[in-house]
């Protein structure tokens, strides 16, 4: 058994390869002056199976391109299986045609990674679990949740209230909210006429409550930080916010600063480099949630 | 028949629809702000024969990924046949394994493009010529020495001998001597012993005359650079070079500038962004010769 990690988050592959025992393989994935990826494989995989490491987070195409340039080699140099480990899967908010015309890009990215020789995925938190279906490998879909569930259980808060931003994240918010024992309520945003600002309603009870918003990408931080005030606004008495995929683009840091949200909660699918860490926000590790897929 | 750009190269592709007399297509290709690609296609493709021109040119897995992701939403359009022209093909010189465990990028590439859904490719000047097999759909390859020649023949040049580079470049040189009615020289770089540095032999005659030297790609520009010292060190009057693809990565600039290079031609398969241009560099145009091929 090989793991292999590509740039993205070596700090998350080397962890998983700690929890499962083996050294991390030995490869330089680098680049060529112009940018153009080179890879090296510094040891034999010959008959053997073979674990990929890499988040196709920003610099989302480079970080795809690196994993497939990697599994091109893997399958020349004869490695008997192609186990594609991908933590945060780029481009799974581009998995329907919203308008006439769209790409559907999750799907081209699941038939690009098949091209390139993979034979299975491992994933976390698909924004839409129909993405599954866009594999003809098998894919291993693993939940964040049991790992933020087990913070919060632990964090030992009492009147806990678990908050779905939105109606497409009420069944993740009542797996935390079973966790918890916890109650759930939702955000529903409605556009009372066209060109006027959206209204917050929330359905469920939060005066007086702790409210813990999930989502599964928190990318610019618009909704959660707006969310969050709607809740403060309805009487709730604190709010928390965690997801399984920080992508925090943009102004997502600034807002998370200045925001009522009193601690923010993500795993390490996508790592914060120095200049977006914050004391308020906390990191937990899905290396041996993944390590034990493995 | 529609032509749409993506972002690698949108004045080339303005010079091909001028050409061919059609209005670009309107589409946007951007960017979320967590830097994944979204295309939007504002007019119908349904049942039309529409081409995409996009060099897979630095940064090659952004324009690469913009390329298949316009690609997808032809397809999924309802395009009649969808054509690419990659006027400079990223990632050609990754077209063998010159190791064990390499991998071959050239052909991931074509695998990539053709899973995408593209008909047929038109490309110019592919590094080896053998990526035209890599493909199963209809690759037109096109050459950059007419237009090259043409521009010599023009200058009225006397005592010219045209200089391969390398072994590799023979048959080019060839190529381009026939059309300036010329003879040819190649450079042979030896490495006398392990660690010394090269030695450039010259096999040929070169002296009193005007040199040109022609490659396919000029990266980095270090060969062609002391290959021009090489060539007046036998006596060489004056040295110009001459290439399709100006790569141009790292040091190219300042060496080109420093060098003893006397004019640089080359094409615009790759655009030259403003701090890139130098009054000893010359850019030729390839849209009417796409333009014919479309
Ligand atoms: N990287 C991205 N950043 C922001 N929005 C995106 C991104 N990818 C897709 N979208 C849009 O997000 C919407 C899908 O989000 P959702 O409705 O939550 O599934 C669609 O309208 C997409 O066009
Ligand atoms: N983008 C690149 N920049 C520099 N060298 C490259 C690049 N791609 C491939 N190569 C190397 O260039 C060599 C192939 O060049 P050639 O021998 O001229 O066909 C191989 O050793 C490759 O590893």
């Amino acid at each position: 058994l090989h793991v292999f990690s590509c740039n993205s988050n070596p700090r998350l592959a080397r962890e998983i390869a700690d929890h499962i025992g083996v050294p991390l393989g030995d490869a330089v994935v680098g680049r060529f002056s112009d940018g153009e990826i080179h890879v090296r494989l510094d040891e034999s995989v010959r008959g053997s199976d073979v674990y990929v490491i890499q988040s196709t987070c920003h610099p989302v195409n480079q970080n795809l391109m690196e994993l497939l340039v990697m599994v091109d080699a893997l399958k020349r140099a004869s490695a008997r299986t192609i186990n594609v480990v991908v933590p945060y899967y780029g481009y799974a908010r581009q998995d329907r045609k919203t308008r006439a015309r769209d790409p559907i890009t999750a799907k081209l990215v699941a038939n690009l990674i098949e091209t390139a020789g993979a034979d299975r995925l491992i994933t976390m938190d698909l924004h839409a679990t129909q993405i599954q279906g866009f594999f003809d490998i098998p894919v291993d879909h693993l939940l964040g949740v049991p790992i933020l569930g087990e913070y919060f259980r632990k964090k030992g808060l009492d009147d806990v209230v678990v908050v779905s931003p939105d109606h497409g994240g009420v069944i993740r918010a009542r797996k935390l909210a079973e966790r918890l024992e916890s109650p759930i309520a939702i955000i529903d945003k409605r556009r009372p006429e066209p060109n006027v600002a959206e209204v917050m309603n929330i359905v469920g009870h939060v005066k007086g409550k702790r409210c813990i918003i999930i989502d599964d990408i928190i990318d610019t931080a618009g909704t959660i930080t707006l969310a969050a005030n709607a809740l403060l606004d309805y009487g709730a008495k604190e709010v928390y916010a965690c997801c399984t995929h920080p992508v925090f683009s943009g102004p997502a840091i600034e807002r998370i600063r200045d925001s009522s949200i009193k601690e923010m909660v993500a795993t390490n699918t996508i790592p914060l480099p120095e200049e977006k860490q914050l004391d308020k926000i906390h990191t937990l590790s899905v290396a041996s949630l993944i390590g034990e897929a493995i």
